[in-house]
């Protein structure tokens, strides 16, 4: 059975990307960064997700050896040209500063009237193979930017976020009810047949 | 000889203007916001720096009977999409507060490396008439976000923009040079043929 890593030392992404492995049928063992406690912190220089999902997979698969696979996602508001994007864990100038980056997020589109606060969440993932073959897929959740926080549920910028066609924001949803429609659910589906291809054969 | 309105209380945009119009030969007599108190503060709700322009030039049309320009500029960070854009001023979510929105900008692309910092200052100047027609210019200087600011003329992003080919900037220039390449003097020339077409064959 192929061994494959997701570059991340978070559980629940490790469990989500394994449920949608196992539903594809992929006869694959996944593990995460806590497996390689040799790879140390990967700087996310990119200026895309794909750009940064790719990066990060690529630097997984080399300090490990086996396929690996990573994820960048972020929040693209489009009153602000696609921002804060891949900056959007970092939006406040302070990494990882949810509230701040919300709040700012918030403060800097006051002003934009109702019909003109859509949006989307996006994700990228990415696949590389020690080799240096690469894929990377994309996956989205369309929606609009609301003016004040609702919910405890997520992170980020979920409080803030409804999707199209709901009335709930993404921090209101159950955890399974977001990972059917989530950016990264997608994207992670998306890639799963590429992963039958290039590691299951390989 | 025609009168102009130019959507400002700021003197000195004023005196840049009537230099412009002067040297484009053209017989128009150019007045300031002080001379229209009942003209109050126009919303700036729009995303593009030519919908924020047209929009105050129409208002200030309307309420004072005269052809007008206005203008709306700031700076686009290509690592950012082109943000801050029409958000320049109130990018902290505070109006107004250049250290703040300066700060805030330099936190967010402090990863960014060198090759990657270009923007540009741009400027968007529009004319309109009572009767409705409009037209609108766009002026841009190129250049690269500095790290680090430097220098003490000019306002908002000057001190750390360094225009292309210069090493000095934008708050290192002496005015009369920042006016001579400058994004605002720019759209400023290209308007003027514009008015002299619309306003003083009118």
């Amino acid at each position: 059975m192929s061994r494959l890593v997701l570059a991340t030392r978070n559980p629940g992404k490790i469990a989500e990307l394994r449920r949608i492995l196992a539903d594809a049928g992929l006869p694959v063992t996944l593990v995460g960064l806590d497996d390689f406690p040799e790879i140390g912190e990967i700087a996310e220089t990119g200026l895309t997700f794909a750009e940064n999902a790719l990066i990060k997979a690529h630097a997984v698969a080399r300090g490990s050896g086996l396929p690996a696979i990573a994820d960048d996602s972020g929040l693209c508001v489009d009153a602000l040209n696609g921002m804060p994007g891949v900056f959007s864990a970092r939006w406040s100038g302070r990494h990882g500063d949810d509230a701040a980056n919300l709040d700012l997020l918030l403060a800097q589109i006051g002003d934009v009237p109702e019909g003109r606060r859509g949006g989307h969440f996006a994700c990228a993932a990415a696949l590389a193979l020690p080799s240096g073959q690469e894929r990377v897929v994309e996956g989205a959740l369309e929606g609009v930017i609301i003016d004040a926080p609702r919910g405890s549920g997520g992170f980020g910028y979920d409080p803030i976020f409804v999707p199209k066609g709901e009335t709930r924001t993404t921090a209101e949803l159950s955890p399974a009810e977001k990972d059917a429609i989530s950016h990264r659910g997608r994207a992670f589906r998306a890639l799963a047949p590429v992963v039958g291809e290039l590691v299951t054969t390989a």
